[in-house]
């Protein structure tokens, strides 16, 4: 089968192909994303979409000169299999294979290691500038998809790349849909430009018009000429991108190569920002991902002939989904904001339960912490539920336009820790940490469901000022046969008090840490295990329970620096605690593979733990003499 | 004089006055601004140019069912006068007066506390939308300025507010400044429906023209009504902001109170979004404002009647600029980025010697952060200068977009610790601590003009990846007199390594804790002085340099909490040293009053180091009996 693809080792390999080879090649690719993911798991919907309009701008564009960057990047599937990589298409996702994003590490024609929404067309127009200074040869092209739009760095980029003094491609691949459909002016305003009158169409025949239109008397006449000018003017300056400084070009059909490849070449050598509309259909060419582009945005593997995904068993997004919806019926105060991730963190049911007190903002986390800040001051109460990476970006509004407020809003950090197959530009390695510099903020850190509901009620009834409650991507691990709500302090075999060393821990690593307290016996060291929650603000009482103790290991499925770990020593400190303190967190980035795999290998699992204490209080005597 | 200001109490009392008699409340107003600044400082422009259109606002809107936010708040003056402040006025922007920003706490008319700008939109929507859901009267206005308008959270809130089921009204003050004159493609835009054709005018007239376009012949007629159908839905449908979703109103002259009362009177009932756009002058009324309104922006105050303000002396910043400049002399790789922050991080030399490696984004630190990732990718040096309170903004672009790339950006942050007069919203407190979280970033922290040369120096050619250096508002504080550039251990009198305690700083806090051992001594207690820069990463030779030593204490200018302090003690600790460990930080948010007061009342200044060193020491000794 695959005749064309074989033949493609690069680029360049695409420019001795025939248009009807292209056709050919973008099946070929199509049919082999599909067994990808249907194996791998990924982002399935959105690559099909882009398939040939990659091919088109790898045809136009084959030389490493010339550099295209992907906005968020869960499109460039097709990209990956053009330049070199579609021998290692099957290890996609998979620890040590190809990353699901493009990676900087991984090939020369990937000029960013990208997985955020809308910064294409700032660090694409850094790479313009900085050829342009350098007096370098090339195009550079960002491609951004409608979704993206609705971020405001891409506005900030679109104002700043309007005035760029050469060639800037900004190609729109508008496929109507973010994960979900997409929403806000912006998509309403794609959507009059998509359909008729056509944009360029109407512009020509009003041109045609105004040629022909017949000058009837003298006082008509200077109206007409100075009408004429301004309808021209308008004319010429009346599309948002054009008002923003763009030439505009489109809509035109994304999945048409010969149309995309002759609309490249014809608008490469323009020494203008550009911006070209593509139209594309997220799932194309996969019946089941064209009627259910939502399902199919990122999967974690399906039944290729069914269309069958996997089905959805309970996880932290579903308890805290319905659990809201719980609250919410006895409390009409209580709003749900997303940014444009209304089923990823389960508000499909409070979303057709609550419509008028549901939010889809957008890929627009900035907008969605102050929003929120602005509802809680207004007497509402919202809750914002945001994947843990994408809070990154709302590091300002949280403390400028919720905390110093004084605002009663309650964050759902999901995807908090290690995400797995989605890597190091997901992880939800960070909130914790950041999360600390932020004075007053109460941050809960469930382990299990029950947790998850009880600290969703405290937050919303028994807590003031920004409430986060940020829970893991996926199910709840196993539970200790003993576990009891509320009780933080554990031990088996021996009282917690006897203990030679306290496992300390928050969120889920506490299955973890129960385990290591097994294994440890097993070796004859008698361990306790204790967890936080909430991690923020850490109660006395819990600083004068671990007194018992003079050796603590801490364990955080985050970053170690400026985490909880490092305050909670300062905290033992401050009250006299003047015991051996061991820490272990997460350094640096965290590659992608499976989250039960990644923690093994970062040495947080019951394994890792169990040695770290072992070791560690070795090492620290022995340096000690 | 001031007869009709000592009539006014509350906007209530607006409504009695003539329309004559508000022109004059106009006049007494800009006089008690002008005499205000030029005693305490403050923004002396922006406020200025909004005196008419918030007497007109409040004149419209004199109820606390109407919530007027304003965007950075820098023009909030005529508001804080007309909502029962007048008599406070004098105390502005000094310890325990008002502060120079709108406040929750100080003014029920107060909806939001702000200093950080493009927020209004989306904080107030959050207030529309919770009226709305509790069947709330009243109307919500946001106030943002064209300058805030080129941030990206300003487009998220539009995109969000466009299709806003009621009244909300946004109204665009466009002076076509940001502090600096405003860029951009947004910016250009405005001056175009700012300029003839006027757009209402222009509507009016094609509108007209389409009516008398006489019709002769049938082909032509078919063609004209499509067309004319075509061109109509581009008249209503061809401002950005009608694009958006609003209507459009405007533009209107901002200092024109009698006009200003009719539109928003003609305009407040409509059921729908609603941008007004209103043309005013920065500096209005006050000649050398009105000619040079960056001067004006922000001043430490002035002579009324020369319009002198206090002589620039070296800050920080223009060493920085200068040094920039120097540096570029020699390697024309290096770029400057600043977020329409041109004069005050001292980069206007930089901006008139290179204009072509000079980029101003706008009010957009997101972009400023990417764009200077991918300049750095494509190889150029770029040096990116933005205050450290509007650094929050770009948390996650120096995660996802500088560091992740491992691109070589250099970020000079300016107003790093407390800034004093601006308070809460501006001071620079948290940058140290989030900056901890981050992988690999190099944080430099210097004391004195020399250091920061020398860091800069480094940052730039010893150092990979993303390399911050942050350096205070103002100018250098005292220097010990045997400052040896790049010693870091300091004692008199004694040698450092037979002190009894050792106070461990960064950055300007070295100065008192150089005094602060001089007290010491002066109390028979024998100090060393140790500072550390770059603060991150904090060396292996640092944490042994200490083990001299059993009892630390640690002075920060910042966040406490997820600090540097709370770092260095896990790296001491990790080393196996076992020593008293005490941390003295900011824990919450810091209100206005000057720099040197503020720190005294922090305890971060001489008197306060020695007094906890003492105190702190003795408690702890108590603690453990």
């Amino acid at each position: 089968m695959s005749n064309i693809l074989s033949r493609i080792h690069s680029p360049q390999d695409l420019r001795g192909l025939t248009k009807t080879e292209l056709r050919q090649l973008s099946a070929e690719i199509r049919s082999l994303i599909i067994r990808t993911v249907a194996a791998n798991g990924g982002h399935l919907a959105s690559n099909l979409g882009a398939v040939e309009l990659t091919i088109a701008l790898h045809y136009v564009f084959p030389s490493l000169d010339d550099r295209i960057v992907w906005d968020v990047g869960h499109q460039a599937y097709t990209h990956k299999i053009l330049t070199g990589r579609s021998g290692e298409i099957s290890t996609i996702r998979t620890k040590g294979g190809l990353s699901g994003f493009p990676n900087r590490t991984e090939s020369p024609y990937d000029p960013f290691t990208v997985g955020h929404a809308s910064t294409s067309i700032s660090s694409a127009l850094g790479l313009a500038e900085a050829k342009r200074l350098a007096g370098e040869p090339g195009n550079v092209v960002a491609v951004i998809g409608d979704g993206a739009l609705t971020g405001g760095m891409a506005y900030e980029g679109l104002n700043n790349a309007g005035h760029f003094p050469g060639n800037f491609m900004v190609i729109l691949n508008d496929n109507t849909m973010s994960i979900s459909r997409n929403v806000g002016s912006m998509a309403r305003y794609l959507a009059s430009i998509r359909t008729k009158p056509g944009y360029l169409r109407a512009k020509n025949e009003v041109e045609q018009f105004l040629d022909k239109v017949p000058v009837v008397g003298k006082p008509i006449h200077r109206g007409i000429s100075r009408s004429k000018t301004a309808v021209k003017h308008m004319l010429y300056n009346s599309n948002l991108f054009e008002d923003m400084g763009f030439y505009y070009y489109g809509p035109f059909d994304g999945h048409n190569i010969d149309k995309l490849v002759e609309v490249l070449e014809n608008t490469k050598n323009i020494p203008h920002p550009l911006l070209i509309h593509v139209v594309t259909d997220k799932g194309k060419g996969y019946p089941f991902a064209e009627q259910n582009p939502g399902a199919f945005h990122g999967v974690s593997g399906f039944n290729v002939k069914t269309g069958q995904t996997s089905s959805s068993e309970d996880s932290f997004s579903s308890i805290f989904g319905n659990c809201l919806c719980e609250l919410a019926e006895k409390d009409e105060r209580i709003c749900a904001i997303t940014a444009a991730m209304e089923l990823g963190t389960g508000l499909s049911r409070f979303a057709s339960r609550f419509p008028t007190r549901f939010f889809d903002v957008g890929i627009a986390e900035e907008h969605a912490v102050a929003f929120a800040g602005g509802l809680a001051v207004g007497g509402s109460l919202p809750v914002c539920a945001i994947y843990s990476t994408f809070l990154q970006r709302s590091y300002d509004q949280i403390l400028h336009d919720a905390v110093l407020q004084n605002a009663h809003v309650v964050l759902a950090v999901d995807r908090a820790g290690i995400v797995g197959e989605d890597g190091e530009t997901h992880q939800g390695i960070f909130d914790a940490a950041f999360l600390n510099t932020i004075p007053g903020v109460t941050v809960f850190s469930p382990a299990y469901y029950e947790d998850l509901r009880e600290d969703l009620r405290k937050a919303l009834y028994e807590c003031s000022g920004v409430v986060v409650v940020r829970y893991p991507r996926g199910g709840q691990l196993f539970k200790p046969h003993d576990l009891v709500p509320g009780k933080r302090l554990y031990a088996w075999g021996h009282k917690a008090e006897e203990a030679e060393v306290l496992l300390v821990t928050y969120g889920r690593l506490f299955s973890f840490t129960c385990r290591a307290c097994e294994l440890l016996k097993e070796r004859g060291i008698a361990a306790a295990a204790l967890r936080l929650d909430p991690v923020s603000p850490i109660g006395d009482d819990i600083v004068k329970e671990v007194d018992f103790t003079d050796k603590i290991c801490f364990f955080e499925e985050g970053r170690e620096q400026g985490g909880i770990g490092e305050h909670f020593a300062a905290l033992l400190r401050r009250n006299g605690w003047k015991g051996e303190f061991h820490l272990k967190g997460i350094s640096g980035f965290v590659k992608h593979a499976p989250m039960l795999e990644t923690l093994g290998s970062l040495g947080l699992d019951e394994r890792g733990m169990a040695e770290f204490v072992v070791t560690e209080c070795e090492t620290w005597r022995r340096k000690k003499g």
